[in-house]
């Protein structure tokens, strides 16, 4: 039988007003463009006029997203240690954040890792003042078996199970330059466990840290080649938010609230 | 050869200070005790101190696990239309709730189903003075694709694919006398799609509307008979916080955000 064989067929129902210059596609090959600014998750909250609501909601939903990638993450490594009966054999996780919103959203993470009875360790470096959203997720997180350090000394000397990266945040470049990210940076890298980068901004220099996987909520930036594979949380931005900022948009995520991109 | 057929395993590792007389187990043999009161929901506002705070990310988690359980549940049943290329049949859900926390971790459900392409049909009845926890969502779930009405009359003649049911709450049973209350129960008992039932209080009476399912979220209550197959739900309350209501509590949901619970 002589059997043509048709090119794929590409679902393009995702539409922005200003490419951010990379072109991602989906498993059932839906094309997800990236964009060049960190929306749509400010302009949730411009458009809603429920500032410190829709912060915490993101956080929360971000936290919610990021703890079940991650179990997903380590599942298909195919050394899970996260069975419920198992609770003698924790894995642990050294949770690395920076004083922001994307620091925010790792501890949210933490938190419900911890209530999924995993070891986690969270270095935030210490501030006078911090963020409300910091403060609240750091009571929360205070709730659970997690441990908090703020000297890259009081972090594991032998390999973790996985490291979780939110050290950046998407204004600030300067915090770079600061010594406590240096240190932890340099922690990071010596420690041999992967790498997860939760949010991490685009980069026109490289990546601090080399991410085995990175997880983008909402949609995409262009990243560069040190954020490994990426995947797409759905933290629950409603389309007409993205409709306000010209982004055409419908949800790529069927059933699910994290799928893996690829780069088109 | 000669086997002996041994006992299987069960894992006690919940207990509770006051038992609610019934005892569900998971798919992997583990006890999980239901309690005789709406803990630890109100627990956790209490004692973290951040009553606003909690209530928003109760409502939040609770919204983006109920959102997801509708689509394994939905999936179970493998009749799912939610597929991302699949926008043009989308599945019907008409959502009834009531004017209190548990309608409002309704709303936040429909908005991340509605995110999800799910044509969601949010009925809630006129209410001069409406909770602060219900404005927001009703806010966020009005940059959806969502339609809100607040009359029985307006929802839909013909059978829809979800009935999602947050009519009651644990505390005012007087609700269930209110006029708004017996016409959407009369609706939804006429109507022919199946129901799920969002943290159904406990009946000393008989279930309202009769459901296929009933999520219950953080511990079970002990539910009558009407409530269907019973799901229980992660919403990321701390071990701690556990605790400090007399709960010994280690997490029966490893990976999972959603487990199925057996009576035992």
């Amino acid at each position: 039988e002589n059997i043509l064989e048709a090119e794929p067929i590409v679902y393009r129902q995702i539409t922005v007003p200003q490419h951010g210059g990379k072109e991602y596609c989906t498993e059932e090959n839906i094309v997800v463009l990236s964009i060049p600014y960190h929306e749509p998750a400010k302009t949730l909250q411009s458009v809603s006029g429920l500032t410190g609501v829709t912060v915490l909601k993101e956080v929360e939903s971000a936290g919610v997203c990021c703890r079940a990638s991650v179990c997903l993450l380590t599942t298909f490594n195919g050394n899970s240690q996260l069975t419920p009966k198992n609770v003698h054999q924790r894995p642990t996780v050294a949770l690395l954040c920076g004083p922001h919103v994307q620091g925010a959203q790792g501890i949210s993470c933490g938190r419900h890792l911890a209530n999924h009875e995993v070891h986690v360790i969270l270095f935030l470096p210490n501030f006078v003042k911090m963020l409300e959203s910091i403060t609240n997720e750091l009571t929360l997180f205070g709730k659970t078996d997690g441990k908090q350090v703020s000297s890259v000394k009081d972090l594991p000397d032998t390999p973790v199970d996985l490291v979780i990266n939110c050290l950046d945040c998407h204004e600030n470049a300067f915090l770079r330059d600061q010594q406590w990210y240096r240190a932890a940076v340099d922690w990071a890298n010596q420690n041999r466990a992967p790498v997860l980068s939760i949010d991490p901004p685009m980069s026109a220099q490289e990546q601090a840290v080399d991410a085995k996987w990175s997880l983008s909520l909402g949609l995409p930036l262009p990243l560069a080649e040190g954020a490994g594979r990426l995947y797409l949380c759905d933290i629950g931005i409603p389309r007409q938010v993205f409709h306000e900022v010209g982004i055409n948009y419908h949800s790529p995520f069927g059933c699910k609230f994290v799928i893996p991109l690829h780069s088109t």
